[in-house]
């Protein structure tokens, strides 16, 4: 074990972490109870077979008669991006692997299955990083297309490829018909909208939109009654707000060399303006990717959900990569939920803040750097203001993906509270 | 005077710079040389008429046979945000006022006059951001509507009314034809495309179309010829690469409470592909705005102009913010423009890296903290990679603006050395 700067703030945490767990370590949230340390002590003989994901269905309200589906999806999804690794894939790959899955799922608010948005159609957002060379790629409000992070992986790889003919700069974001004609001309196939709706999402179609005719019925006669209170209550007691399905989905990945990547792709808000466009398609805001740049910095990946308007305001993926390069990765992740979302001024005015957040960071720590002789130690956490979220993984050493769906505790009320929870992993290919 | 923490911190720096400048004072640039101060301090008996305005009509390269064209449309910005001011308006008020004449001059490449994309259309980005409230409103490749900035405006204002219909959240950002549909059922009344497009565009549109044809004919006849240099040359040496006009336009104020607020417009790159968006639609990357939160901070104000994939990875508008915060903000922008931004990371497989920024800062101070008698010290600088930008600075004080070209010194290459300048000024109504 060398004695390097990394390794020297890193090691004494983690491993007191990974000594004493063995089984659920609490750990107590200043803001709200509602921590569990989660623990996955790997280690293997087997060489090269070395990379961790992290999945999250979204943040959102996860119902328990749903809860299996939603763990399903999880489990798929970690299995495929470790498939990817197993074979020697490296993180970007991988992480496509997973988003692919997540998005397949009519479930997710994603890909198949996505809201629909006011004029009965489907506008999807995704991003994608690449934590080795920082290349990005982005789609926003895209219809048509069957998995938007798809386009966004292509987007990031073209423009690694250089600069286009005569001399112009190739786009990392490409927004509605625009970027499905792209998409098309880079061979990504088109799929008509009507088979990405699912029986689900227009029946909520429907019904959202009986509520808003409704709600908008009962203000212009509230207004027309010159704003005085009728007889039967104020609207929000009349019609039930619109429920947010908030389940954006997103992975982060690191592969047997130390390289992280993020994603996350979201179908957006029900019943959204056309043209809107949320934090899965907003640099910073969706994903962050950011391998280690030098030895006093960790390799981190953050992928986000919950209210895109939300997390683009306070650009939650890249500010929660920053704090947990802190020596504590889970009070400094607690405090970013808690002073740069919950608290945040740019969401003064805002009466609920719903959001939530996979993280991982990771640090190579050994005598031998090679990737033969790896060890990486991992910390895997995820936080949310949202009444749950659902999130699954998996080591390239497990033989099934663990899943979890984290709930605010009783009592807790989402928009003002959160839940953080998360783990320790060691991967590496020892020979102990 | 008060002796608070505020202004403990800036007067020395600021004051020294006040009485020492009887003209231009050279700032060294270690990177390049091309500093100077320019100094306006203003006293008046008048009351209430304070604030100051700072705009750009772009990064990128302004011939000097255009200089003068470049220079009245920012002195006609800066008289209309001036105008507003007088008269009682708010920061916000007034920059969309610059804004709106900048996009209405066939010159800049936002609004009328706008780069046509690929396929001979206009799409334009922009958005603005009320440091007072931190509301944010953004569109990305809108079409056919005069003034995109209005657009934005308008999000930002109804986001400020709370929830839509039914709970539902009010959209930050709107994209084509969903954002344009937006805007017409806000009253914001539709042009057609021809009506923006100007002669010059038109012309490069097809100058550019010829470049690219003839650019990609060679690389296509390269490819058959395995790659072997052809007797001719290669490609950059035969077809010289599309100019990128990043004329982009923007403009940052405070007004007489010391409010910020800051915008940025943009048709886009030359030859974009449809759909493309820029850093002008981008939070955090085209302006950004933040009044002084506590007694230890500034009010700043940041609009950027060049490249817009540059200026999104690196978050160019809210990194300049945050580094003005330091005690020296001429030095803090210096270092964030060749740190974070010539030298980023995130630009490291970049061969040059193209930008420019307008930034301002402001700390109130006095005995009196009302705004009858309110002295705002103010420093404003501009900072650029490109060939060129040109500003326009004015305050509610002074008879007309001043306008400016700054240039890269003589043998600085483009992408790759900065220019830097700035000046202070006194803003109040003191009775001196």
């Amino acid at each position: 074990m060398t004695d390097g700067p990394r390794c020297a703030r890193c090691f004494p945490q983690v491993m007191e972490k990974l000594r004493n767990s063995t089984g659920c370590t609490g750990i107590v949230c200043p803001l709200q109870y509602s921590g569990t340390m989660q623990n996955s002590t790997i280690s293997s003989r087997e060489h090269r077979a070395v990379g961790f994901v992290l999945v999250h269905a979204g943040a959102g309200y996860h119902s328990e008669s749903k809860a299996k589906e939603y763990k399903h999806v999880c489990k798929r999804a970690c299995q495929k991006a470790v498939d990817r690794l197993r074979a020697g894939a490296m993180a970007l790959e991988a992480v496509t692997a997973a988003l692919t899955e997540l998005e397949d799922s009519p479930f997710t608010n994603a890909g198949t299955g996505s809201n629909l948005n006011l004029s009965g159609d489907i506008e999807c957002d995704a991003s994608i990083m690449d934590g080795k060379s920082l290349e990005y790629g982005a789609v926003g409000a895209l219809s048509g297309i069957k998995n938007p992070v798809l386009v966004a992986r292509r987007l990031l790889s073209e423009a690694q490829k250089g600069k286009l003919s005569a001399g112009r700069i190739p786009p990392c974001f490409l927004v509605g018909t625009g970027a499905q004609q792209w998409a098309l001309t880079h061979g990504i196939p088109p799929c008509p909208s009507e088979k990405m709706a699912t029986k689900f999402s227009l029946s909520a179609y429907k019904r959202n939109k009986r509520k808003m005719e409704l709600a908008e019925k009962i203000e212009t006669e509230h207004h027309f009654l010159k704003r005085q209170r009728t007889s039967s209550g104020t609207v929000s007691e009349i019609v039930e707000p619109i429920s947010s399905s908030l389940d954006t989905v997103g992975a982060i990945v690191v592969d047997q060399e130390g390289n992280v990547a993020a994603a996350v792709s979201s179908g957006g808000l029900a019943m959204k303006h056309p043209g809107r466009v949320g934090q899965a398609a907003h640099y910073g805001c969706g994903c962050w990717a950011e391998n280690a740049h030098d030895a006093r910095t960790y390799a981190t990946a953050v992928s986000t959900s919950g209210c895109g308007e939300h997390l683009i305001r306070t650009m939650l993926a890249r500010e929660c990569s920053t704090a947990v390069q802190a020596e504590d990765a889970h009070q400094a992740l607690l405090e970013a939920m808690q002073n740069k979302f919950i608290g945040s001024r740019f969401l003064a005015s805002e009466d609920g803040v719903l959001g939530g957040v996979i993280v991982l960071r990771c640090c190579k720590c050994g005598d031998d750097q090679s990737s033969e002789n790896l060890q990486a130690l991992l910390e895997f956490l995820w936080s949310h203001t949202t009444e749950s979220m659902c999130v699954g993984y998996m080591s390239a050493h497990d033989s099934k993906a663990k899943t979890h769906i984290s709930r605010l505790p009783p009592g807790a009320v989402a928009g003002q509270s959160l839940a953080i929870e998360g783990g320790v992993c060691r991967l590496g290919a020892t020979n102990d």
